[in-house]
């Protein structure tokens, strides 16, 4: 694990995401910037001191010099936006297969560069885009590809937050403050870190690319050099239209976010704080609640669930989700064998493209007097 | 009342709002532009044969004829939206108070010209926005003006119907026929019908004013004239911001019209599918469920209930609403007293101009390429 | 109407649900004991001073005494449960057919011998146990009917109040006053007047009787005479089981009565908070929401409902609609025609005397150091 | 860890959850009564050959038999129940701490027994009813210890399944299997396997003990041997009431456990289909929404939380809770120092003496004609 130190909410998520189902295990971290504070989560994690390192490079060069069946397989990487991209590149170049978590990189040029380094090393390679890791949104995706909503008309997606409904970045959040810092998220504030994952949620449930989008995107906590809150005018390949929400200063909203899509024969509905459950909706019959964990799913809403119904799975699980995907992946590269279908379903390089591009233009189209804007990578 | 012959629907919420309360009494009507079937109608309504009329002419006329103590003291016209100005306009010129269905008149010009008779003729006049009717949505607007969200900063509002989702107006369905007629509905489709609910809403409860929008406005099931679906980006005078989604092709959706308002301190939301319930939320502190009926509401609230708490009210009670705070206004303009406060909070000839306004402007956005326009009367 | 003087909550739900369809009208009335304030009701109702009476003997006779079309054709009996017997009975022999407020008596005696006036005088008699009157109610029963469920297994019921947590009988309550007074109410408190609802509610969707009870009775506030919380075990004739559940000390309640009904193949669940909705459960497949208004739901569901989906109707509609069947029947019997069979689905004389053999059985098993008490009439 | 081979639901379960925080390791496994079977899952879980052994009896010896820092500090028993006692007591005697899947032994004499083998050898035992994991469920607990409902009057708790809504034992189903017979679960089988659950989480949210029970026990699959439904009236020490309620057969339910207490000045509900929110109910004021992950919450509620409000935690890691405590309580006994206060709540041998007490109880008083039969122990 490269970042992942004592105050990082996302790195703890990785850990215990990864070792959740046994599927893998943290040898070797470089955890901080700081060689003493890395060492320090090492002790904390119990790890052999001689694979806790002061820094990425030496970790990838030590853990790469290291015979083959000890060094590590993959890599996560979970440090804030801008220190994504060398210690991916690098881990890539080096051979090792890598958990990036999201957005993909500082800006779109990055992100093309690693999807090249991703393609050209023939890796796995998966983006935590944690909510296509629930098992009622890959039933949602199956529900679109089955035809049963028919040619898609509308996709809704909200992700409300109110986190940041203060200037809590001139405390001494560290969460707040890399992510309100324009040096360290990049371009966006809200729209990359919450955008971006219902951006790829939409895209993902519907099966559909984003054509043209009209943001209108707010600062509106005073002082703030990044976007906190925004609204986007959606169209889709094909003729569906659609909005994007996300906010972070919805006072006493969670972290609720929310996905409604409706074709010609139906519509369904996914809700963050009811996870377990999607809503199909009919015209002329009555709606119908499918749960996780039931028998009548798809094969890959049971391959991404671990209890009976009625038993709920959370966010940890729907991370873990991704993780014990890129670990068959993985484990199935080394045995050389293929990888089933459904294991490959996780976020990746492609995805992670798409994501930066989002940033982009939504960023161009909130500053645009013109209505619409075209989204083209 | 003018209009609301056999196969009206809004015609018999009209009737059930006035009687429920035992405030009103229906006794004289021009149901229909066919006086046998105005006629047929009336006998249904065990009206006197005498009173029930070929045209709205001809009662304004009779009924302006009879001695004081006999004629009618307010007409209700629950016409399709081609028919709204002129019986409105000829009944307040004859001296009396009016009851108006939504959107107000045909056309903005219309609009204006009524607004000018209302105030010339001091007149009562009310415009049937039924949801500013709930318990509720006043409790909603109580808590804004108490200052309990701090200043505003979001306003989202959505509308969502699928009962358009198919070409209905192919078919016998008069509801629909007339609703996808720009010869009777106006410039709008979806946008008056039930756009014209949500905005009202948004500045009823908020107290703000929609200073400019953005809207894409879409036509989606194919041969249709008018719009049935839209999403509209908004800026309020005061610098708050928002989303108003209003659509009629939504398979499987009712009418759950939801309204969210978030401020500084606090935010709301409520939801036509559970209409007596307002959710209140803060950044640090439970959530709260305040519900109709019970002792801690604010005056007006309690005044807009009938039941106690855990008796659910609905849609024609809020409706009856509108009827019984005009009906007391009526009655006091009659004893020669003033009428409460909280009896004059129904919707009236000012939101009437607005609504209209309301599709101009929408329908002028959705057509142009410049991102924002200037909401202005 | 006999009873419903100005501080009385049913008798203002009787008249709004009596006039709310235009079906029936207040023609005269016997509000109160004292005359004085029966007349001064009679005024605010706006009636005919002549036809406001001093006492319910006085209305019976003198409006016997008018002419066939001038007369009454029905009465609304709203008085406290120990003047219930007498107005009915009297109002039976002189012709009239009755409404009247649940319980139907002060004891089991009375309610057979007025089981015996309405089979003798072939006459129509309402028991308003408003929640049968809700269309989803009446979806439910026939869901029961056409075997969705298959064999009824397990049958819960819960009526849960929180009202009289404290003594609001030693304010000036007077709701609470006659309730908690065993001269007034009867034998049983919470058990008479929100146990029979309940009871009711049980046998009408399930089409069961109840065979044997278990009771725990309780007085939970000191001071009180009568039970004001109690938990019933059910057996059913054919096996089923169950449990009833009434209180009206659970503080925070409002009146949210439930009903849970499984079988082999299925279940239903209905709740008071959400009266439009009715959840249908399967072992094998996704849970279904039955909704108010819709087109696929029964005949006897669509006739008790006035509003599209989407616009909830809730109490008094509820309320209304047993008015509504009993005006239509009683219409009917004046035309000389029959009724439909779907106008006769009101709770009537047979409905009243289990639910006062209820509250026999259940206080004597709620004394019984016997588990089982076999109720028998 | 003892039982939890490859069909076992509840082994996999405690296997995640004692992994999940990364607190535990595991390192040796007797996990079937087959060593062959045994040694095929102790390869899947990729344990070291020598550390998975053919048997408890030789897994205790030899662990043992290793030096300190080598053996397990714990051990895992997830057998069915029974063979839950010996080997627990076995583990006990040789000084390991224990967890045991619940109910706690075949019956109440082993389980007496096993109460003293704990409190002989001073060893940390958990029981592992999942639900009390919840962090708000043990908020719950401390809204209560705080007085906010003020004196407890009704404890009313549910929990429903319907997997066992016909003959599933007859089909080659091995969870359903041993649980409907006698040989292995013992004199109760769904008031064993689901009731226990409830009856635990009534006592230790309330802090009150059951007094007197009045059972309705049923066998309702036709064919069975053990209870698959039953309802049983309760009485607490200091007066409450209330009503436990755990069925198997109730088609189309999944797990959706459900507790609501009432006390003088409010009242509170959870259900494990939202187990992330408590709801805080009041006679004179709003119901409050307490949800997971907040700031406002109490120490214990937190500390059983690992991801920020709105990233829903779920069943394995309230189990996981269970195994983070009772882990923390050994590391902290290896250390030499003394646990928490709050790392010490999780349940133990008392609540499993308890929990017997409760099979016996109920068992004995659904065959019993008097009433009330005396919780005693």
């Amino acid at each position: 694990m490269i970042g992942g130190g004592p105050d990082a909410f996302i790195g703890a998520v990785h850990r215990t995401a990864a070792i959740m189902d046994g599927a893998m295990d943290l040898v070797c971290g470089a955890f901080s910037s700081s060689p003493d504070r890395s060492r320090e989560m090492g002790n904390l994690l119990a790890l052999s001191p001689e694979r806790v390192y002061g820094s990425f490079t030496e970790m990838i060069e030590k853990e790469k010099a290291l015979p083959d069946n000890m060094r590590m397989d993959a890599v996560s990487i979970v440090t804030p936006n801008h220190l994504h991209f060398k210690p991916a590149k690098m881990a890539l170049e080096a051979g090792f297969h890598v958990v990036l978590d999201k957005p993909m990189t500082f800006d779109l040029t990055e992100a093309k560069s690693l999807k090249k380094a991703v393609e050209k090393n023939g890796l796995y390679f998966c983006l935590t885009h944690t909510y296509s890791g629930y098992p009622m949104i890959k039933e949602a995706r199956q529900q679109v590809k089955n035809g049963k909503l028919g040619t898609i008309r509308k996709i809704f997606v909200t992700y409300p937050q109110g986190w940041l409904n203060t200037a809590l970045e001139q405390t001494e959040n560290k969460q707040a403050s890399w992510r309100t810092d324009p040096s360290k998220s990049g371009k966006a504030g809200c729209m990359g870190d919450i955008g971006t994952h219902a951006f790829n949620l939409a895209e993902y449930i519907s099966g559909l690319q984003v054509s043209k989008i009209c943001a209108d995107i707010n600062i509106v906590v005073p002082g703030r050099q990044l976007d906190d809150d925004g609204a986007v005018l959606l169209r889709f390949e094909g003729g569906a239209s659609g909005v994007l929400i996300a906010s972070q200063v919805l006072a006493g909203e969670e972290n609720d976010l929310t996905v409604k899509i409706y074709g010609e024969t139906g519509g369904l509905e996914w809700k963050h704080s009811d996870p377990n459950t999607l809503l199909m909706k009919y015209p002329d019959k009555p709606a119908e609640i499918w749960r996780a964990g039931t028998g009548y799913l798809s094969a890959v809403a049971k391959h991404n669930t671990r209890t009976p119904s009625g038993h709920p799975e959370g966010f940890l699980e729907a991370f873990a989700n991704h993780y014990r995907n890129f670990g068959l992946c993985v484990q199935a590269r080394i045995n050389g064998e293929k990888p089933k279908e459904e294991w490959l379903d996780f976020p990746g390089v492609e995805e992670g493209v798409r994501g930066m591009a989002f940033i982009d233009h939504v960023i161009a189209s909130g500053k645009s007097e013109t209505k619409w804007t075209d989204f083209a990578i």
